[in-house]
């Protein structure tokens, strides 16, 4: 047993962390002798989270870590043999498992670097390698990029929202969706921009700053505010935040400020009180005016009661006197989205004579939600500042043309030419080669930086929460073309 | 190192799943030589959720668990003594980190069973110990069990609209919260009633049954359906259920129909197809038609996309001919509700000289967000036919009037006599006495069972999805009683 740090938790082998059908078609392409057929997989998604204008990238150094040690253990394949059909006989004949005790993962992985900006259609992980194998990492890969993204995702908004100088924390725990669910959260909201997290594993694993003081409970346990509040300083006299809201919310500033000023003959300062309840705006305003009148212009004042971008705005132009954030549920669940719909689709297969790559797609009802053949790479073009100007994706399996036109993927009528001179740069970088990692990831405040930058690289108008303008990415002409072309043929003409 | 099964993954020590917070003030009551006073807290819900009219409790096995294992670990405790406060002296002395190496969990703890229909202010988990230890479980527990509840709630709905013969199984893995978010949904998923998942780690960790055939790369990687069909029958010639939306549906059950034919001719008979696109009930209906007409009215219709409990009653209204529910995001996430609010509240503490008990309350703006004091038991009135009439909350450490009322808490004026011939029982059992586990807790399918019979004892108005009626659940009068006098005694006079 050689345990492996995975999504921050431990597990002796996580490569069952998989849905059933990976393992069912894994066995059939063993079976049909096509296991070996090189393939090209996507994992993009169609829609930007929250009606937003953009996504934070994210998940890919647990994706990373989860591919590093991905094998089938002794107890997996134990269980695997133990599965039955409905006629009772086994589910998978032993040769197969013997097959999946061996399987050493050789994949090409080429992946967007997380904190980066991302938009629909564009793969963020791009899986190259023997059909088999490549199926087989679908699951996992979407769950990790799909949560990652979407949380690092609602964090940036509630960055945007608070502002750059604001303190935001993060205290999802104990609403998040397990353990794991809680410990990713407050990974990935860290990388989209919050300054902290009550999580103290968050803390351990990750390196993440930690924060907390009190609860009502600690207010509670002494049955009077005041000598709570002053047993509290007396723990923390330099570190300490009193929660006020739990009997009378301005009776308990004023049971702060007593308090302070004890702390402050002593040398202490106190650190901040925080508002858990009732109308923050308010609130905040009335608990400004008294600590300022107090002489405590500088305690800060945090708040916290299911706070979200849109009531973080709302409070601010209320002239709420909020500079420090709790932010919970509604960042660590996504609450008013809480999955993003990532997906991953099989986009080109080597013919079964090897000469040459097959295309392929897969329909849908709607255009959007067909899938886009190819071997693609996303080209990022950029004004002269450096700054996002339109992405271009292209099949890199094919040349391009000299002159180049991106296409709407949504309406083949909107159409772009790129000027020779754009400067540009592709955001798919080599991670994995033939199954060894090429790349050095960045550390997690590496990309919480990048993010950043990247966030602020994008014009306010993409970055705004209601009807953002829409950032945009093309088809290149050719391989929209050749989509059409595959569609077309792959779609029955029906009687009208 | 002794790896603990939690939650399904595995880690060293979990102690650190928990809020900062809970270590500062475990310091200070150490500080304050009050760690060992004895504190009662309660863990429970205020609203059921999904505007519903119940939920099912759940999450007490892996609460168990955690708590079995509950140790700070060497490695927990050096990177406790390595933060800092503001001014970068160590937030915890060392004296301290010594006493929670030493720590042993000596709580008494009382619960409600996994799968029991339970409603809101109802203690689901009852803490009766030392308060520092007392405080320390906080996070974890509510982590737990609000995701554990939440989900088996959810999973109890859909049950309930796909009807007690159709089959539910549950696809999300992919789209939940983490790794072990999924794990954790399969898990209460099952346990709230549906069949089985595509989640072959929740299968390998809890004996669930895993399900699932194929997706559209199988299509896609053969190019034609007929071919790709019947290399799948080859694999599972007993256990096929065909996906035949990769390019146009009902073409693709033609294409279905006719690899079924062959299969027959060998003594195979085809599971079922899949629709995951489109309109599904025209589609499904269509399908049966063209399945029954081929002499193939005993495959099954298995559908997916985006399904919930509203959209399954819809469907089944259209007379949609599905009879395998294929569930994901919705349920896995919660989509629709993605966190329960549930909470953790001092509600008793003996007095300093340990003569007595303080029961103790936290007020709030809103009464029926203000917590209730005392040691509480939940009582379950039941009609004569053994089901759930009425429920008393009262508090144990007084004696009960002869003469029982209840007082709904969302408004004293609505009150019940209790008969003094009804039967009851006690929902809150002992789990632990001193830290030591006294009750052996039931298997997963079990609780399973339990969770349906309990379900299905409510009165169908009680179940129903759109303004259920209300499970009336009331303070016993004393305590009732007692509570106002505590609430008026805490709440200032304001001048009006």
């Amino acid at each position: 047993m050689n345990p492996a740090p995975l999504s921050g938790l431990y597990a002796p082998s996580l490569a069952l962390v998989t849905d059933l059908y990976q393992l069912t078609m894994a066995y059939g392409y063993w079976q049909q002798g096509m296991q070996d057929r090189q393939a090209v997989f996507h994992l993009y998604f169609r829609r930007a989270p929250f009606q937003g204008g953009y996504a934070v990238a994210a998940g890919l150094a647990l994706a990373v870590n989860w591919l590093e040690n991905f094998r089938f253990s002794a107890e997996d394949l134990d269980y695997l043999a133990g599965l039955r059909g409905s006629k009772g006989t086994p589910l998978f004949p032993r040769e197969f498992l013997d097959y999946l005790r061996d399987l050493k993962f050789t994949c090409d992985i080429d992946a967007i670097a997380e904190g980066t900006v991302v938009f629909g259609n564009e793969p963020l992980i791009r899986v190259q390698g023997p059909l088999l194998q490549a199926q087989l990492l679908e699951t996992a890969l979407l769950t990790l990029v799909n949560f990652q993204t979407l949380i690092a995702t609602k964090a940036a908004r509630i960055r945007e929202a608070a502002g750059p100088t604001d303190q935001v924390l993060e205290f999802g725990l104990r609403r998040a969706q397990g353990f794991d669910g809680g410990l990713g959260a407050s990974r990935a909201a860290y990388l989209g921009g919050v300054d902290a997290t009550s999580n103290v594993l968050a803390g351990q694993r990750y390196g993440i700053p930690v924060r907390g003081t009190h609860a009502h409970s600690w207010v509670q346990a002494f049955g009077d505010e005041e000598k709570a509040f002053a047993a509290y300083a007396q723990a923390f006299p330099d570190d300490s935040v009193f929660l006020v809201d739990t009997y009378d919310t301005l009776e308990g500033v004023r049971h702060a400020i007593s308090v302070a000023r004890r702390m402050r003959a002593d040398g202490h300062e106190l650190g901040g009180i925080r508002l858990d309840s009732g109308d923050l705006a308010y609130l905040s305003r009335e608990a400004r005016a008294l600590l300022d009148e107090a002489g405590f212009p500088n305690t800060r004042i945090v708040a916290s009661n299911d706070l979200e971008e849109n009531l973080i705005l709302s409070l601010k132009s209320q002239g709420a006197r909020i500079d420090t954030w709790g932010v919970g549920t509604q960042l660590v669940t996504a609450y008013n989205q809480a999955a993003l719909g990532g997906v991953y689709k099989l986009a080109a297969l080597r013919k079964a004579d090897d000469s040459d790559w097959d295309f392929t797609l897969k329909l849908s009802e709607q255009l959007v939600k067909t899938s886009i053949p190819g071997i693609l790479q996303v080209r990022r073009y950029l004004t002269e500042y450096g700054k996002p100007r339109a992405d271009m994706l292209y099949n890199t399996a094919e040349p391009l043309p000299e002159n180049l036109t991106l296409v709407d993927p949504a309406d083949y009528t909107r159409r772009r030419a790129v000027r020779p001179e754009a400067q540009y740069k592709e955001l798919l970088e080599p991670i994995f080669r033939n199954g060894r990692r090429v790349l050095e990831l960045p550390t997690l405040p590496e990309s919480r930086a990048h993010a950043q930058r990247e966030v602020q690289s994008l014009d306010p108008s993409i970055r705004r929460f209601l009807n953002p303008h829409t950032y945009p990415v093309g088809l290149e002409l050719t391989l929209h073309d050749y989509r059409d072309q595959l569609i077309l043929e792959k779609r029955p003409l029906r009687p009208a």
